[in-house]
């Protein structure tokens, strides 16, 4: 039984295996995905971002046990795109997420970004395949910040929670202009504090100003305290019924068709590049970008010229 | 006489014109890069990267007018990653920025993202290169935050300005731990709040925690209080002296090969998915995409094939 099977099975060594053959990328990850996409397509992927303090990890954890006492299984990724070179800092929440563990029905898995531009976008991408053909009915994945990784990453959820908490000043503001356009549901944590009210406030007057609702979405907005679990099952009621509106208004088919148009162009653009790259040999290369360096060539000529030459062709563009 | 030339003649709307061609992106921004590029390579290109409310505006503002009294032109590119769709936030900035608008040896842009994967990073590296063929002697890349776009814009950049400010908690050590990384010069600015001492003594104790220097530079931390002008020649002081270290220790010249190196590899690999998707056609593209989105193939097997059609190969790998 290959290890494709075994996961399905419900093995959690073969599960973990495939996660760090596909994470780590190269021939193997992809292999090992062009054989497990068949069983994709059928868990609900949540992302879940917000700035730091904002209480994520204790919200994801009560989101994946009120999913479970719901009887969903639950895979949880914790991505770091802040951390490109040593890639830390999150996995020291991770160890809250440890009472998790003995329910097997839920798995967790922390990643770092590996300093590629898209290099976090991708991996993430590929863990959640796995996931998805594992048998998970929901997939959460968490990131720190409103930056382009976090962007990115939720354009692969078909529902993306941005938690606020009371407190942030002005300062802030900014980063939530960006925000405002990925959220589908807002949660203002540790809503305990005093000032709750007015960020709530302040959330409903920036949706208003947003003007019409995207895909005809109200995105609603919960009150929770994560550590005491209150409004988690609210934030879960929007969670599901948004995934139930994108469905039954169509727009699941139109998000799935763009997001699979993206990585498509964007394998292709890989093993492209990596054809030509094979055919002209690492010398050549360098040498080109040599000449690049000294300003004897622009990149983007010898570009054109470096792909005439792989691929035979007169004119390259 | 040409637009390039009539920058290069110091043209200040032949530059706003080649600024936007380029920002563009397409075959217009492709070729003027082309032509500029053999001018360029001369700009000591100059990162400065922190949190929103940390004063980077007002920062970066007194260290373009401290690097005009010592005669150099400044370039400032005001990036906004975090606004990937509005693209908005850091405009209302710019607005302190008026006053640098009369004296011509100071040109000011704002860039927000395209919502594109890696699309700032590479829009902001062509916006540099038209500032250095430009002729500037400085260009200053503000960015705010500290995700994956920030540090491939910091990758851009021979010296990495990180701002920090008296004050922050411990929640946002996280970050810290990331950006640790990319700094050659720590400012704390509004040094006179009372826990300055404090931000300072953190980072010293982050830096040595660090270990060995990389490149062999000892990384500064420098006080400033912008809003006064205070420490800001030593800011610049500790800028200038990185660009010397990195050229004494030959350190500047591998920089640069890396930099080529990643950013030819990026144009290669645009040029040979236009040329696949050209060949393949849209029509082909579409079924194909259709294909995968309801499972019948991987995407990975779909990309070989599609490959190897357009390329006319037998085993596209």
């Amino acid at each position: 039984m290959g290890l494709i099977d075994q996961m399905r099975a419900g093995d959690r060594r073969a599960l973990a295996r495939l996660v760090t053959i596909v994470e780590n990328g190269g021939d193997d990850g992809r292999r090992a995905l062009a054989k497990l996409y068949q069983y994709t397509g059928q868990a609900h992927i949540i992302g879940v971002t917000g700035p730091p303090g904002a209480g994520k990890s204790t919200l994801v954890n009560e989101i994946a046990l009120e999913l479970r006492r719901r009887d969903a299984s639950v895979g949880i990724l914790a991505v770091d795109p802040t951390s490109p070179f040593t890639g830390g800092a999150i996995l020291g929440d991770r160890i809250r997420m440890q009472p998790l563990g003995h329910d097997r029905s839920i798995f967790v898995r922390s990643m770092a970004s590996r300093g590629q531009l898209g290099g976090i976008a991708r991996a993430t991408g590929d863990v959640v395949k796995v996931l998805d053909a594992a048998g998970f009915n929901a997939i959460i994945v968490e990131t720190i910040g409103a930056g382009q990784a976090e962007v990115e990453i939720a354009r692969e959820a078909h529902t993306t929670v941005v938690v606020e908490v009371p407190g942030l000043g002005d300062d802030v503001q900014a980063i939530k202009a960006g925000i405002l356009e990925i959220a589908d549901v807002f949660v203002v944590n540790k809503a305990d504090r005093e000032d709750a009210q007015k960020t709530q406030r302040h959330l409903q007057a920036m949706l208003q100003l947003g003007g019409v609702p995207r895909e005809q979405w109200d995105v609603p907005i919960v009150m929770t305290v994560a550590t005491r679990g209150e409004g988690v099952a609210q934030a879960v009621d929007a969670i599901q019924s948004h995934l139930q509106h994108l469905k039954a208004g169509g727009y699941f088919g139109e998000r799935e068709r763009q997001r699979v148009e993206r990585e498509f162009r964007m394998i292709l653009q890989g093993l492209a590049l990596g054809l030509v790259q094979e055919r002209v040999g690492a010398a050549q290369r360098e040498a080109m970008v040599a000449q690049i360096q000294t300003r004897r060539i622009d990149p983007y000529t010898a570009a054109e010229r470096m792909l005439a030459e792989a691929l035979g062709v007169g004119e390259a563009r």
